[in-house]
C-alpha cells in the first residue's frame, strides 16, 4: 500500500455487466446488499444532484497540493472507468477543473471521486462530468512530486483497489470489491425486488411495526407504552 | 431527561392554529420574536431548499447507529405532527430513507428535524417530504436497542418537549415551546407587520443608521469618522 | 491592524476598469495568474449557485454575535463595491439579511462575502443579491459594539484591504490588491487565451502527458510502468 | 427553556449526600448506572488532569462574547455547587479567568462545566479550581446583555436543571437529575462492587469471552473461526 | 476489505525482530525510511505522554456504539501484539476501559489503537497500558453485533493488515507492512545515524542552508534577497 | 501579501525593551489592553505546558507538505525573534522537528508559532524549545516550492508583519504591532496593577457585583430576580 512511483498498466476490471448495472440501484441498496460495509465517509459530497452512476475504479495516490499524477492516470483510463484519487495527507486544494475533465471524459471516464477539493465547478455542470469530493476550492496544484496509478488507495476511509466497482449517488459512495461484483448486484437486485410491495403497504398506512412484526421483539426487550 | 424504553402516547400539542401559523413567518422571525432564542444549531440544514414549515412535534430517542425506534415513533404520528429525531451520541448514520418517509408521510407528518444522517434524498425529494438533517449518509441502521418516543429531547443543542412547535425552513429550525406558541405567533407577526415599510424605506435609499436612529448612539460609543 | 470603532470615508478604489474586467476570468484563474495566492479559505461557500462577480472592497470588522457597524458600512458603499466582513472571534450568527440586503442593493453593492451566518437566503436568492458565507443561520444580532469599516481585515485567513478587488464565483473567493489589479487582470486573461485551443486538444484525445510534454520529467523522476 | 433576564434564587438541590457519594464512581460508571445516559458530549475536556468531582449545578445561560452572568451566577452559589455554563450559539471566547474563579472559589464551588472557552489556564492549575471546558482562549468578553440564572440549560448538548448532580473527571462529565441522584448512587456502588473481582479474573487471564459466557450468543449470531 | 463475522485466528506477523526494534526510531524516522508513507492521520492521539512502542498488529473491525469484538480479539492477542480497532462509521463512543485494558494487559498486549473513543484514562495511566485514540468518552458500548478480527482494516485512513508493525509515539502512529519490516528498520537505522552529526552541525550554529547545499538549488528557482 | 519568492533581510523590528517586557503579562492581559484584538485563533495551542515568553516575529510563508523556506527563515532569526510560520492552504503535516528546533535555538530564536503540525515532540520538550502549533503530525516534508520570509502573514486568522511583537502562553497567541508596542505595554502593566487588589477582594467574599458596580445596570437592563 502507499508503493510511490509506480503506473500499473494492466488491471483486473469486474465483470463490466456487474460493473454497469450496479448503478441503478444506488449506493443505500448495494452498502446493504454487502453486509453494510463498503461506504466511503459522508463528506464525500456530489457537485451535481440527481447523478447515479457506477463503474470500474482507476485509482491514483496523489501528494498534498499536487496534481501531476492525474494526467498520468488520464492514459489508463479506458471507457467505464471511474477515477478514484486519494491523498498522501489532508488537503483541500483543487486537484481537477474543466481541462482534466475534458480529458477525461474523452477518454470514456464516467466520473471523478477524489478526498480533495476539485474547481470550475460551474463548467463541471455544463460538461454533464460527475464528480464526488470532499470540498470545493479554487486553489491549485503544481506538478513536481510522484504518486502512483493503479495500487490500492484509502479514499475517504475505504480501500479502493484498481478494478472494483464504484457506486456513486446523491447518498454517498460504495466501493464493491471485484470479486464479488456479481455476487453483490443479484443480492442488491433481490433486495430492492420487495421494495415495491413495501412502499405501497406503508403507503396506505400499514405500520413498519406490523409490515416487519416488531411488536413482539419490542416487548421482549421492555418496551413500556404510557397513556 | 433520556428515559429509555417509554412511549408516551398521549401528549398535550400545542394549539393548532398557532402551530401552523408560524411556519409563513420563518425561523428567523419566530426566533426574535421570543427573544432570540428556541434555534437547533446551523449545522442542521435542510434537504430541500425553498421549504417553508410548521408543526406539532413527535419526538423519538435514539442511539447511534439503530433506528429501531423510528418504527415505534411512526405510529404516534397525528396528522400536522413534525418527527424530531435526537441520537444519544454523535452519529452520521443515515437513519432515514424512502420507506419510513412513505410511512411518516400515510400517517399525516409534515417534516422529520434529526440530528444525524438520512439517504434516499432522490426520493425523498421526488415524494416532497422535506428533511433537516445533520448529513447525508447512505449507511443502513440496526434495530436491536430501545430508546423512547414522546419524551423531552435535546437535538442539536436545543431542548424539544413532545407537542412543541417546530418551525423550519431554509434559515434553520427553530422550536417553540407549546406554552408561548399563541404569543409567539403574535409577537412574530407584529414584528413582520412594519418589515414591508422599513424594506420600501431601504430600497429608496434611506440608511438603516437614519431610520433607527443609530447615528446618536454611535457616536456616544466614540465611533469616529476619518475622511 | 483590527482599530476598533474608525470609519474610513476616502479610500482608494482599484481601478474600476480592472475591477470590473477581472469578475469574467473567475477566481480559479485570476489566483493562478497571481501565483497561486490570495484566496480565501474554502469554507466560503455561495449562496446562490452560477454567480460570478468582482468588484471593489468595503471591509467591515464586527465583534461575534454584533452586526451594528453592518449598517455603517451601508452608508460607505458605492456603486460597484462588494463588502468584506470579518468577526473578531468565531461565530456563526445570521448577521445579514433581506432589510441589510436591500439597503446594500439600494447603495449599489454587488455582493457580500462574509466569514459569518447569513439568513433570509430564501429572500436573498429572489433578490438576486450574491453572498459568500460561512454558514447559513437564523441567529439574529445585538447592537452594542463598536467595529470598524475600511479597515485592513483577515476574512476567512485572507488580508483585504478596503479597495482590493474581490472576485467570486462558484469556486470560491479571491482578493486582489489594488496595486496590482491592472497586471493581473493582464495576466488572468493571457492564461485563458490559450485554454480554449487546449481544451479541444484534450477533447480531441490528446493527453496531457503529451500536450504539456511531461513524459520526460516524469521519467526523470524515476516513474516507472509495470504490465 | 432559555427564559432570559431571570435569575431564580431559590432551587431544590439533590440530596447532598448523593450529590457528594457521586465523584468517587466516575462519570462512566454513573452514565452506565443510569442507562448509558446523561453524558455531555465528549468535545467537553478538563483543563487539569486526574480531578474527579461532583456537585449540585447552579446554571447560566450567556450570549456569544459576553460573560456579565457569571457574576450574578457567583452570588447564588453555595458550598458543594458547579456552576455549569451555557452559550445561546457557538462560541470560543475566554468566559472565565482567575478572578472569576477567586470568586467562585470564595463562595465554596467546587468547579466550572462550560460550553466555551476559558483563560488564565496557569493560574487556574495553582489554584486548584477544577474546569471542564470546549476551549482555551485568551479573548475576553464583554458586559452588555442580560442571560439567566438557575433556569434549565442544554450543555453540550445535556439538558441541565438547576440542582442536578453533575459528575466530572478524566473522562467526562455527566448530569444525574435530582430526582434519581439516590438510586443512581446506588446502581453505580452495585456496578463498581463486583469490578474487583472481574479485574482480577481478566488479569490472570480468563478472558471476558468465558467470564461474560459471550461464547454462545456469538456463535448464534453466526460468527466463524478461521484457522 | 470489511468482511464481517469472521475471526482469523492464524495470521503471519511481521519479523519478530524488526517489529521489536522500530520502537526506539520513532513513528517519524519510519515513516520517513518508507518514502514518506504509512502514517494515521494525526487526529488519533495518544493518551500518555512520552511513551514509545511498536508491536505486531491484531486487527478488530466493530460497529458504530458496539465493542462486542473486542473480547473476541482479546483471544487472538500474542505477547508482543497492538490492537488495531477500526469503526464501520465515524463515532466518538468509549469502547475501551480498565477491565478490557487488564485483559489485554494479561494477554501480552502492547498497546491499543483506535479510530474512535476509550475511558478509564485515569485508570489506563496508573496501569502504563499504552493508548492512541481518536477522543476520550465516558460513553459506554452494547454488545450486539458481530464485526471481525485479524482482517485488512482502514484505521484513521490508512490500511492495517493483521501482522503488519505498528510504531506509535507521541508524533503519531505508523503501519509498516510485514513484507517490509526488515528493511524499513535498516532504512530507519541509516536515517537516524548520520543525524546525530547533523545535530551538532545545527548547534554549533551552521546553517542548514549550507549543510544541505540548498542555496543553489533556491537561487535556481529565483529566491531574491531584498536589503 | 502573499508575494513570493523574496526573503527580506533588514526588517525594522519592536523596540526590544517592550517585546522583552510583554512575555510576563501574558497574552490575555495584552490582548485585552490593546482592545481586545490580536489574538490569533484559539486552535492554535502549545506543546508544552506552563511556558509564557515573547519576541519579535521573523515571518515565513510555506506551501503545503514543503518546509523548505525554514531553512531560508533560520538565516534571518536574531537572537529575541519568535518565528511565525504561515502555509498558503490548510495543512497538517509536520512542518518542524528537532533539527530545525536545534538550528532555530543556535540562532537566538525563543519559540515557534504555525499554522500547520510539528513533531518530535518529545525531544522538542527535552530540549526546552517552544513551539505553538495547529496540531502533531509525523509527517514530514518535501523541498520543492518557493515562499517567502519577512512579508506580512495571516497566521491562525490574524495578521502579523516581520517585527511585531507575539506573545504566547498557555492562553493562546497574541501579535502585538511593532508601531504600539510600547503603548500595549504600558497599558498591560496598568491593568495588572490593580489585579492583586481585586483578587484579595474576591477572594475574602466581596462579590464581582458589588466591586463592580453592576447592580444597578443589571437592573435597568431588566433583570429580575425570582425567589
Amino acid at each position: 500500500m502507499h508503493e510511490l512511483g509506480v503506473v500499473y498498466r494492466n488491471i483486473a476490471r469486474a465483470d463490466r455487466q456487474a460493473a454497469d448495472g450496479l448503478a441503478s440501484l444506488g449506493s443505500a441498496t448495494v452498502h446493504e446488499a454487502m453486509g453494510r460495509v463498503g461506504l466511503l465517509q459522508p463528506y464525500i459530497r456530489p457537485i451535481q444532484r440527481g447523478v447515479q452512476v457506477s463503474g470500474t475504479a482507476v485509482t491514483v495516490l496523489l501528494h498534498p497540493g499536487d496534481n501531476w499524477m492525474m494526467h498520468v492516470a488520464a492514459e489508463q483510463i479506458q471507457p467505464g472507468d471511474i477515477v478514484v484519487a486519494a491523498i498522501t495527507a489532508e488537503c483541500t486544494d483543487g486537484y481537477f477543473g474543466d481541462l482534466l475533465a475534458t480529458s477525461f471524459q474523452a477518454r470514456g471516464a464516467r466520473a471523478l471521486v477524489i478526498d480533495a477539493g476539485v474547481r470550475d465547478v460551474k463548467t463541471l455542470n455544463e460538461m454533464a462530468f460527475p464528480v464526488w469530493s470532499k470540498c470545493i476550492s479554487s486553489k491549485g496544484c503544481i506538478k513536481e512530486t510522484l504518486g502512483s496509478v493503479n495500487i490500492p488507495v484509502v479514499c475517504a476511509g475505504m480501500l479502493v483497489n484498481p478494478g472494483d466497482v464504484i457506486v456513486a449517488d446523491d447518498d454517498g459512495v460504495v466501493c464493491v470489491p471485484k470479486a464479488i461484483a456479481g455476487e453483490t448486484l443479484n443480492a442488491a437486485r433481490a433486495r430492492e425486488a420487495n421494495e415495491g410491495a413495501k412502499r405501497e403497504k406503508l403507503a396506505s398506512g400499514v405500520l413498519g411495526l406490523d409490515m416487519y412484526s416488531m411488536r413482539e421483539p419490542l416487548a421482549k426487550k421492555g418496551l413500556k407504552y404510557i397513556d
